[in-house]
């Protein structure tokens, strides 16, 4: 299953800010379409086995867990770093049923058919290759498991107040995504990429589920994340040295607008996900 | 409490197949921020009151009093003819906590601090006066009680397979709904108009929703009421009348478009909503 094609490393990295607001994320916000998938099989089938691909420092994956108390959930990410923290996260939370292994989505380091379920959240859009990662977890699925997919539209941020800098941050932020390979808007397109990978429309379970970011702590783990990222994360390097359109002083005015949007008390952001629940 | 200014109508209209594609809503489709609350209130107040704005057909407004079977649903719409049909789907589905009056949601014939829940979907962006309307809704709720709105966001369609007359449809159901005075963007700007109303930012939760629209039934509600709508409906008047910039030939080729996304077995179409739970 080894893949000889250099494929596209995780643009957004892994600074600080970054992995706070993925600490955020958990199974309630960010997975829901799989919690009721869990709670039937936590019934019929208590030793579940789950495949969390992406799992970054593991907030989503320690969540899940908790779904299968008795079951076992793999966390691999490409970062043996980061992945080290999903341990961590586990150990933190009194979580024991979470283990962690450094592994990339298109090489998983596991056996045809070994997983009751196969999850990945966000993790196809920054892909090259997001059909060859579904193909490979699909592999490792069990016949009448289910892999369960979440991605991103980027397009649809609708956030208030409005800004001019917010605005170009969304496109800048968009245009970075896509700069490096990913696709930005695959959200829509999950049902139409389960068929592509073999899987028959009727075994495609389609929805569409929403972050949302509007109290105080919210706007600062949003607009935080968001304002460090083009301050001084990988965005605002790829932007300066691919000459996307927007300068070291625009992009200033963007992690400032961020600042006066976490202020701002009736603040609100809102984005639109894809999701999918395919039986394999 | 009258009103001498003249407000907008309802737009969209009552075509047969704008009323299929209401009747499609439900509460969990379409109110489910404010399922929880009910839950709560049928267990402290089973008498609860709901008075639903705007109801339309009332597919929301019986899905609703299912959840509060000792409690009682008001279903008001501005249209006698419609909210008539309210009263038939209740007696239909043998829902029997069901009332019907017609009414507009600026000049609610209530008494002030009437009901334990005020609720409203898809109705303040379709009104040239949000504020007032809400205002009106804070009216008729009890001190302690629930005003629950979800709002579009008419920017944020997510959808696939995308065609460039559906994305120009897209254009012109935004413009025909602005063109009539109505706010198509209000989704996002629900705690900032609950804000502008009096109500202090710790008594709104907020929130985002969606429909998702994939299977084969679901592709023939949602693409059937947009073609319908541009083929035959208010909006292909409103468009031609007020020179938004299609014409008949343009038009001819969104509701095209629409049957083809209706066969597309990878069609998929999601939006988002703005949701809050206004405590008063």
């Amino acid at each position: 299953m080894t893949d000889p094609r250099p494929h596209n490393a995780y643009v957004p990295g892994y600074k600080p800010a970054h992995i706070k607001n993925h600490t955020w994320r958990t199974a309630e916000n960010s997975a829901p379409h799989l919690i009721p998938v869990l709670q039937s099989k936590a019934q019929t089938n208590p030793n579940t086995k789950l495949l969390d691909c992406g799992a970054g420092p593991g907030s989503i994956s320690v969540s899940l867990a908790k779904y299968i108390p008795q079951g076992e959930v793999t966390a691999t990410d490409l970062s043996e770093e980061v992945i080290q923290r999903a341990a961590t996260l586990a150990e933190t939370e009194g979580v024991t049923n979470v283990k962690v292994q450094a592994a990339s989505i298109y090489e998983l380091p596991f056996e045809d058919d070994s997983f009751d379920v196969v999850h990945a959240h966000q993790v196809l859009c920054h892909l090259d290759q997001p059909l060859e990662a579904l193909r490979s977890m699909l592999r490792v699925c069990k016949p009448g498991g289910v892999v369960a997919l979440r991605e991103v539209d980027m397009r649809m941020w609708s956030f208030w107040p409005e800004s001019e800098p917010l605005k170009q941050f969304h496109k800048l932020i968009t245009l970075v995504m896509g700069a490096n390979g990913g696709y930005p808007n695959i959200g829509p397109r999950l049902v139409s990429l389960a068929m592509q990978a073999g899987i028959p429309r009727e075994r495609v379970q389609a929805s569409m589920g929403t972050w949302c970011y509007s109290t105080r702590e919210e706007r600062e783990v949003w607009g935080g994340t968001m304002r460090d990222r083009v301050q001084a994360g990988e965005m605002r390097k790829v932007a300066l040295e691919r000459g996307l359109g927007w300068g070291e002083e625009d992009m200033d005015k963007m992690a400032q607008a961020w600042d006066e949007w976490i202020e701002a008390e009736d603040g609100c952001f809102g984005c639109l996900h894809g999701e999918v629940l395919i039986t394999k």
